[in-house]
């Protein structure tokens, strides 16, 4: 494991087994029902799972909140890896400012339960910085227990 | 095409078969020939061809200037099209300063000839500028020369 001073890292071990988690992160009506750390909600979610295709969520929060989310997927290794950024919009369109590119590994654990790392790599410490004051860990962390108990009822 | 206020591109037909300028476009030892304008030249160059696969080059001048160029595939179509960006390092990593992604893309034209379209998509007004000031139309063009007299030689 790589570990740069511009990363965030969550690491858990998830008792769901892999397919089921990688079903989660892959299929647009699963995405949006853990998404988002709850009250939040995900009102739109559009995955073009290939290299360059595009990744794009709309969050809303519980007082009208709304911010979308473009960016294209990197990397796929069907049920092991997913890359994404918000550097590009489709076409390998650079956007407006590259924040962070992030990857999600799963690996089989032990008792049919599931290694979980999802890694966000940032541009720039201030990147890192703000992504950690929005509340990373405790977004990511809320909205990877939703993932977790969505994938055990599948 | 599609064009954007901050892409700087280069359009022209080149007399020398798709095939050669490929050839010329993703192999080490004929990129070094002609990828910068002489009197630089190229000192070494490593391309792994994939989508995330390094591309490095380093550019060196006439008085000792000595440039490295880090950077990665996005989008390989053999013969097509090639996609590569700095704003990444193998492994995905976020690289300091994203400045451009850059396409290539290579169509017959009739007589044996090629139309070739090589466009730099910026992530500001300023990179694009200073792209501009650096002498992107001048340099591309004049390596462009250079790539279709090699390719003419194959």
């Amino acid at each position: 494991m790589t570990e740069t001073e511009n990363d965030l890292v969550l690491s858990r071990t998830y008792d769901a087994p892999r397919a089921a988690i990688w079903r989660c992160w892959t299929e647009p009506e699963l995405l949006m029902q853990w998404f988002c750390p709850k009250p939040w909600f995900v009102s739109e979610a559009r995955m073009d799972l290939r290299s360059g295709g595009e990744f794009f969520t709309r969050m809303n929060g519980p007082d009208g909140e709304s911010f979308g989310n473009a960016g294209v997927f990197l990397e796929i290794v069907p049920g092991e890896k997913l890359v994404f950024t918000d550097a590009f919009t489709p076409g390998w369109r650079p956007s407006g400012r590259p924040f962070m590119c992030a990857e999600v590994v799963l690996k089989d654990a032990p008792g049919g339960k599931t290694d979980y790392l999802a890694r966000a790599m940032h541009w720039s410490a201030e990147a890192k910085q703000e992504h950690e004051a929005m509340g990373f860990h405790d977004g990511w962390g809320k909205a990877g227990e939703q993932l977790e108990a969505l994938a055990q009822s599948l």
